[in-house]
């Protein structure tokens, strides 16, 4: 490798996803009001042949985020949701601007806890827990589908209460006294079964985010073990990160 | 809801979704050393009908993690790696104990910014960046097609060194005579089009985590620009969370 290095020829579909990836960030982001530049334009502003960046807006297209018809033009089709990777928030907090979450609770029972789910919650093999399944809606549209096992005896007394409307977060620091301290978690990419895709209303094999998580009361006790599935098409997670260790993660 | 709701009958699927969560799980974190538990054991642990763990099992099975065969059950196919949301660490910082990550660059050379990508780096729009694309490998499997653009001083720097054994970051901050500061990223699930799963050998619509990367130096200057698409079959994003927001996230 030189100091200057030849241009190496790039395949159109190389340049092709640079482009891509450029606007996608830019639709997230709201760059674009609503209408995308021209082509014209585009091919000037990434120095790149009209057929390029036709190829950079079918990936866009096939992603769902834009649509695009021959008198209209490129227009934004879908802006993601922003979750958050910096603080632990529930759902219905973290989108209170953009609307109303509806849960539809598909169970709520009390089940033996398996001893995987026993052992993260530090309790006996067997002993009770709550499960809970949720398929989240914003705006009449699934945003996630969740599957909560919760310790005894919050989720014993949670069970009254209005999970349709209400984040268990929320409702776990009302039952609990306690604020919520700290989670550990896990997120995946993964492509949908068939059934879980015929329950959020996405095509078979569409790229979800799959989290798996572990909250706890700030006095350390974990309470809240969660698997969600979010629609890729639907949800961005959101954060930052330093280089150095923040001194609270120490701990 | 009561506080003693009736037990929900729930179809084998869902039965067999929430299995499959647990035991994805327990792989992921070397539960099980290699074989899995045979059926009449998971069945018992799951309070499950033999039917419903091997729908559970065959939903791993189709997303990679277990292989199964008549005589031999079922044993862990792949572990995922665990890359941190905890710190800002390059690949081979991260799985320096897995193994050695070894870079095929694919594209290094000055080009003019695009304004989206100048806005982000603090330059003028059209100031010239240096473009290097990254497909990466770990155990001569790739792991990730990583994009990035750089700030023209040190950019420029960096293509007089060793891109094909040493992490950018590491690269960065051995030019700049600083450590990194913080990154704000966005992670995303998307589906891979045809010509990217090519080039990760991955099956096309595979589910790949799109991470989108802004880096900044210790003081502040942004310098380092990436989108990351990383195989969803091999990598796991670990990391935790405060429900307070932690000091150094409030400045």
């Amino acid at each position: 490798m030189t100091a200057e290095p030849a241009p190496v020829r790039q395949p159109r579909a190389d340049h092709a996803r640079r482009i891509a990836d450029i606007l996608r960030h830019q639709v997230h982001t709201g760059s674009f009001d609503d209408a995308l530049p021209s082509e014209a334009e585009l091919a000037a502003e990434f120095d790149a042949s009209r057929n390029t960046v036709r190829n950079a807006l079918t990936l866009l297209k096939e992603e769902g985020l834009i649509d695009r018809a021959p008198k209209l033009g490129t227009r934004v089709a879908t802006r993601k949701l922003d979750h958050g990777l910096d603080t632990l928030l529930g759902l219905q907090e973290t989108f209170s601007d953009r609307g109303t979450v509806r849960n539809e609770v598909r169970v709520a029972m009390r089940v033996g806890a398996p001893t995987a789910v026993a052992r993260r919650l530090d309790l006996a093999p067997g002993e009770q827990v709550v499960y809970i399944e949720r398929l989240r809606y914003l705006a009449d549209l699934p945003l996630s589908l969740d599957l909560t096992y919760l310790a005894p005896d919050i989720g014993t007394a949670l069970l009254d209460h209005d999970l349709e409307h209400t984040d268990i977060f929320v409702l776990i620091e009302q039952l609990a006294g306690q604020r919520l301290g700290h989670a550990e978690l896990t997120l995946e990419a993964v492509s949908a079964d068939a059934h879980t895709a015929s329950i959020l209303e996405v095509p078979a094999s569409a790229a979800l985010l799959m989290l798996e998580r572990l909250t706890r009361l700030e006095d350390g006790r974990p309470v809240d073990l969660e698997y969600i599935r979010m629609r890729g098409d639907r949800i961005t997670m959101r954060g930052s990160l330093a280089r150095a260790t923040p001194e609270w993660k120490v701990l």
